[in-house]
């Protein structure tokens, strides 16, 4: 019998959207394959395993994740707007019908990164996405012509650590008005 | 036959060091017990159930946390020196043998809490524990006569999330220069 054809870049999607929702080791196989809508054999024919396709999963979330902040800031000028966008776009993606869901770097450094190399490694490539989308934002001028010049790569990182822990205490569920003052206040470290 | 006598704060502690380093999912049984040093009818008899001990693991990661916190700026004079000490009295117990392990709230929640009421709440504690830490450092006085007055729970809020964040990046394999280049920032953010 010939195996039923699929997209496997689909395929991966949909894998994603199973590990962004439960993590890694919580998506067991039965699930994966459910979510995928595929059989064993086309699985492991197509995949490998369950790990390869995470990673491969992991890779796709970068890449829509760049896409996605590129294109919430690109029509913004100054650096205060691209700032407040790029981190409303963060906010807005990790939440899932009103459910905080995370950002998968996130969850998967915490899930996995202190035990496992490979994967650590691959996050950095997420984490480097992240700075450099922000680092793009932070060198636009400023709005405020009496802003001092301020170290963009520093102040990257600053950011994405500080979006990272919003979505930890969102997650540890904080109340949505505090949310929304540590937002305001990631936004004004740019003064 | 006479069962063995325990410390149930004591076991508590040893099951607490397992969830700490593995997670909730990942603790499976066997682990937890020989982790414990307790057979399953022990077990079983003083903590009802691998969920009931993780919640009191939880609790008694607070009221550590909280102690060693409390020591850390206990002998500061001014809030720059007790929200230093605070951070780098995380940065220190979020390792072991240096290798990062995380704090247990944001460990939790991000493997729990979006789907999980009871323990988000109970997380909830530990994040305001962690607040009230920060709040109590940034109410001494400053060092710097011209430091403006801040907002002290907004600000103590952004520490958190900051120091949350610069764990996960911590975790995702961030090289150990950027770290303390973040660690420095978050400081900074006082002034």
């Amino acid at each position: 019998m010939r195996p039923k054809t699929f997209d496997p870049d689909e395929a991966t999607a949909l894998a994603l959207q199973a590990f962004w929702h439960s993590g890694f080791e919580a998506t067991n196989m039965p699930d994966l394959l459910k979510s995928m809508g595929l059989g064993r054999a086309s699985f492991y024919n197509a995949f490998g395993s369950k790990r390869e396709i995470f990673l491969k999963s992991l890779n796709l979330y970068f890449a829509t994740v760049d896409a996605h902040l590129t294109q919430a800031m690109a029509q913004d000028a100054t650096r205060e707007k691209s700032v407040t966008h790029l981190i409303d776009a963060i906010l807005a993606v990790t939440q899932h019908e009103s459910v905080w869901r995370g950002c998968l770097i996130g969850n998967t450094a915490l899930e996995m990164g202190s035990k496992d190399t490979e994967i650590s490694l691959q996050l950095g490539r997420g984490v480097r996405m992240l700075r450099k989308k922000f680092a793009e934002a932070l060198k636009k001028p400023s709005a405020d012509k009496s802003f001092n010049d301020v170290n963009v790569e520093a102040l990257a990182l600053h950011l994405v650590a500080g979006i990272q822990g919003l979505l930890v205490l969102a997650k540890a569920g904080l109340p949505r008005a505090d949310i929304a003052r540590a937002r305001n206040l990631l936004i004004s470290t740019l003064n």
